[in-house]
């Protein structure tokens, strides 16, 4: 197994950093999850402006020119051997002193990643995933923005972790107001009455490209798509729920907590969705990298 | 250079952890910083004991045993020729698959640095500090409660940023309800009418170690000490105001912003609480671990 390390793919053994890297000493640092279906990147361009913007607002060097990425990721998907793969790149302060002014870190870290992409079980689809209403809200806009992907993840770690604990897949949180945030890893969107409601940017959430992609493929659907902000109650008599990341493409939600939502299933709208999702793929992918 | 690393010192350019380190990927991990008096730890019982609080508020396991830290800080100042020293002990949750489960990672990682003592000069303790009113709110209590002395650390970094960009020594950071909280890492204090004030614990700070012992100072002198939930009106209108760590001890807060302070440099009372402080430090530092 190879990772792609600054400038050169190293052996996984090998891909070590500093314990002075400020990555480590203080999660100061950014990160992407990519997918690769057959060699092709879904979404690169958005996934690397998304990284452009979390390095941003965290006043952090890129030092992967946008010419880079394909080159990239051809050779670690080479080395690999994986046609249909997971991605993950990581963009630290790089290392430095002990002290957590970034002026100390000289250079960022680079680390590309590639994983065979986790499957779930056309079941696993059927069926979705149980949320846990979590204790844990979502980091408010002005202590953490929830735009910045960043590596200073303990916020949901922590919900995550009472999700597990709960049994559950997943754990739902909402926002300092009680609103609906996101999930840890995803978007939530709600059907009532072929209305597609998803809580907006201001409701702190990290802007997910496959949220993105799926509010564009409802258009074309009889489903009217509205951002906003939603209350639990609203979700609890949606008529489907469901969520979205670059790893699970679109997860129908069973329950929340022992709350059943709509059918307990993929409900119709979700099930068009996820039709539409596998059939527009292809415009949504890049060049083949593999051969 | 030497590094303590899991179980044994390395030095400092082989003390590497994997790209896989949750640490790492996604600032799953908890800190102390300690300091060394001519080889004598200050406090090591209460930094022990936060970094055990720190560790269970994140359900990670602290493979270090109590009775292992004085023989590894002996050994990390003996080949690092220190006396006088800063330390910083990171546990992180370890090397782990790509996925925000901590049950992904099965050892946690242990770090130990030791650095020489930053000199803070006679002049820089009479002047005092100056501090930028932070735009970033500290990190309230249900999202990543302050009381984790946690690797995720990019909430104060963010507030550290926007002061040094603003020419001021640290930042004052106050919570989501506009209360006085505390700066990037350390503790403040407001000096009125012999009454000496700090934010409590429910303001969302974490509990220095530091502020404790300059509490307990207090309690011998003609202050009274009061914990509670204080303005920025009443720090602007205070007598004194100084800040509290393990690294600068008790530094006086010369301005916040363009608003001086008090008389704009050590008041009366802090000074009393500096002689206090180092009076008394004996009493709070170990044996003597270098010879």
């Amino acid at each position: 197994m190879w990772v792609y390390l600054n400038d050169r793919c190293v052996r996984k053994e090998d891909a070590r950093v500093s314990v002075f890297d400020h990555g480590f000493l203080y999660g100061d640092g950014v990160y992407e999850t990519l997918r690769v279906y057959q060699g092709r990147v879904f979404q690169l361009e958005r996934h690397v402006a998304r990284l452009h913007r979390s390095c941003e607002l965290i006043g952090l060097d890129l030092p992967i020119q946008d010419e880079q990425w394909n080159p990239i990721i051809r050779e670690l998907l080479t080395r690999n051997r994986l046609h249909d793969a997971g991605l993950r790149v990581t963009v630290s302060r790089g290392e430095g002193e002990i002290g957590i002014d970034p002026m100390l870190c000289p250079a960022s870290t680079v680390v590309f990643m590639a994983k065979p992409t986790r499957a779930f079980s056309e079941k696993q689809h059927e069926e979705g995933f149980t949320l846990h209403l979590s204790s844990v809200r979502r980091n408010p806009e002005v202590t953490q923005s929830p735009q910045i992907k960043a590596t200073s993840f303990l916020n949901n770690i922590l919900a995550k972790q009472e999700a597990t604990a709960m049994g559950a897949d997943d754990a739902l949180m909402l926002n300092m107001k009680g609103q609906l945030a996101e999930c840890t890893t995803s978007n939530i969107f709600l059907i009532k009455d072929q209305l597609l409601q998803t809580p907006a940017v201001e409701c702190g959430i990290l802007v997910g490209i496959t949220r993105d992609v799926v509010m564009e493929l409802a258009e074309g659907q009889d489903l009217t798509v509205e951002e906003g902000s939603y209350s639990l109650e609203q979700l609890l008599h949606a008529d489907e729920c469901f969520i979205t990341n670059t790893g699970f493409e679109i997860m129908p939600v069973s329950k929340i907590g022992n709350t059943q939502i709509g059918q307990g299933k993929k409900g119709p709208w979700t099930h068009v969705l996820c039709t539409a999702f596998r059939k527009n793929l292809n415009r949504y992918l890049g060049p083949s990298l593999t051969s």
